[in-house]
């Protein structure tokens, strides 16, 4: 099978399209977390680890954080949902859309951003839930005019409803990750980032580690690299997409609990894992990677790697955005931070890939907890 | 005893003086909270209250929110110390203050504001903090370099050991709200709101109740109202006299829990109430108003009322920041809101003497909180 893969331009094609309806998101630098970031970890918190008895490593890094968080939703998959729909919508016609609707399956941000996105078209959407979701995320997901279906947890369970609402309806799949248009959507938050950057280091040169006088004029003007969480594959496939014509690396980030970290295990294996099975507190990268996405992040002429961390990590690291940023995160958001933090493998990479230091982008993915969860996390 | 108050063109020069010290902190608006505000309560929510059975009340509101959690050590009480401080350095000379040092005692945020002031300034400080202070809050005040002294934690001890200082060091006193400079430093709050009020509103004017080609003129281009919560009052009683020469009216807002609302009792009774003793979980509140702070808050001219709100209103509008707003906030920061979505005698009001509805200016006074304690407030 031939597979066709979005562009460079594919992705500023989508910009254009879905920036009236989206939100632009800040980018916010922090001086705690770079000094955090920019001191070596303590030789104790490598025991147990290959990197025990090694000198910790010390690279320099300066932050700029996209806060999808604060978009619509409270996640970056609003994006998606939007690109999606205004394609589908291009490309079918109106009527024929409004006619059918659309359905997908999902308990998370997925379900949401597509309802919202739906209603704002004025087109009918279907969104298959398990039974079991919370009964916030059901409300939530309804209070956007969706009709919302209920079905067993298993895929093949929630597959098979989908099949039943198709059936009765004929309503068009939006697909959570593994797709073209919601790849494109979600690689808009990369075009963003690279821009914002743009226009804060050239307001203020000091927030970059390339500012100074002496310093290689070459690596001026552009992120050194950018981080994002990976679960099904969209946001990083995306933004790897985004930036595979330019001098930014991707990296991805994914939490090691009981396997999650797929992508980074497929991609050591050289072959896609096609089933996780992990209750990992970033609920929202419990899902192994797409296909599309599988074959954008495992191009190395692309992607540079994904790392993993620890569910102790992405804790430690949503605390320090929650109590020292001040900003209100989801588990997910944060496993980009804690690999810049934690990961002593990408902390060697950037002090000897570096010497002068990396301005990275993080993406904070979303912030759709509740004070409960938080409560449950650190009570 | 004649007392000396700030007017608003003290707080405008602190505003010059402090400026390049602090954060120019945003003003953000949030569209499901102007919602909320502007739907009626239920009336089972107004059952045990003066208003059961009454029609519960239907005003417009459109939030303006301050966000003084993102000020540099996460609180608007940075404002008052580097007020103070400059304007020390000022009166008394460098050398002289650098000889001296500054002494002040507290467990909350103007421990760490005072530190860092002084730090910054190069003026040794001296902290006295209760024995029983949180590690966290006794390590960031050490962090910025000051000297921590321990003492009891009722307020003749804490005093006791503030006079053993100055006895030894001959270090100047900075008192924590009741004082002139650091009364001009917080109100710097209600200028910069100001400012960015016009700029918002003029670049996007439907943000605003008076939008509306047919609304009423005269109320375009400031803010109708501006709440903030009061403990001392440093941060009301400044923002108080920025506005006392506009037509911005400002309110207070404080807990209900075990009399801590003692300004709005003591506004009740005709005389200020010397002492409080609650241990309401906004604890940035549970100091009586000072002396000065009074004397501003309590003229009918300058100031339109204290209300107050219960601790489960508390909790509910943190919930609503933290997970809608996606802003992390401590207890103290949210009691103005609180007041604008539960106290059916503030909503009544604003539906009485404003049919077009008010655009309100609501002060985040501070983010310092935990992980931990939100556990223990919501788990």
């Amino acid at each position: 099978m031939t597979i066709t893969l979005p562009t460079p331009s594919s992705i500023a094609s989508a910009h254009t399209l879905i920036k009236p309806y989206i939100h632009h998101t800040p980018l916010l630098t922090n001086r705690t977390l770079n000094t955090l970031a920019s001191t070596p970890q303590t030789p104790e918190s490598l025991k147990d680890t290959p990197y025990e008895g090694q000198e910790p490593a010390h690279p320099k890094i300066r932050f700029f954080f996209k806060c999808e968080n604060y978009q619509r939703i409270g996640a970056f998959k609003a994006r998606g949902a939007f690109h999606a729909l205004l394609r589908l919508v291009e490309r079918e016609g109106e009527e024929v859309v409004r006619a059918r609707g659309v359905v997908t399956h999902s308990s998370g941000n997925h379900a949401q951003a597509l309802a919202l996105a739906a209603s704002t078209l004025h087109i009918p959407a279907y969104i298959v839930m398990p039974r079991i979701s919370t009964p916030s995320k059901i409300a939530g997901t309804q209070s956007y005019g969706a009709e919302v279906i209920f079905s067993g947890s298993t895929s093949t369970e929630r597959e098979a409803v989908v099949a039943e609402v198709q059936a009765r309806t004929n309503a068009i799949l939006v697909p959570p990750y593994d797709d073209y248009d919601i790849i494109c959507g979600q690689g808009t938050t990369g075009l963003e980032m690279d821009e914002q950057y743009r226009e804060l280091v050239s307001a203020k040169p000091e927030l970059s580690v390339h500012s100074h006088p002496d310093s290689d004029h070459s690596k001026r003007g552009h992120l050194d690299a950018v981080i994002t969480p990976v679960g099904g594959g969209g946001l990083n496939g995306g933004v790897t997409t985004f930036f595979s014509d330019k001098e930014t690396r991707v990296f991805g980030a994914e939490p090691s609990f009981e396997g999650a970290d797929d992508c980074r295990r497929g991609l050591e294996a050289g072959e896609r894992i096609e089933a996780v099975k992990s209750l990992t507190i970033a609920d929202g990268l419990r899902t192994p990677v797409g296909v599309l996405n599988w074959a954008i992040i495992s191009d190395p002429k692309k992607h540079s790697g994904v790392f993993a961390v620890t569910e102790e990590q992405i804790k430690a690291a949503m605390r320090l955005v929650l109590e020292r940023m001040k900003v209100f995160v989801e588990p997910s958001a944060v496993v980009g931070l804690a690999v810049c933090l934690y990961n002593e493998e990408f902390r060697k990479l950037v002090e000897r890939e570096a010497p002068e230091g990396w301005d990275v982008g993080v993406v904070f993915s979303g912030g759709n907890t509740t004070v409960e969860a938080i409560g449950k996390l650190f009570g």
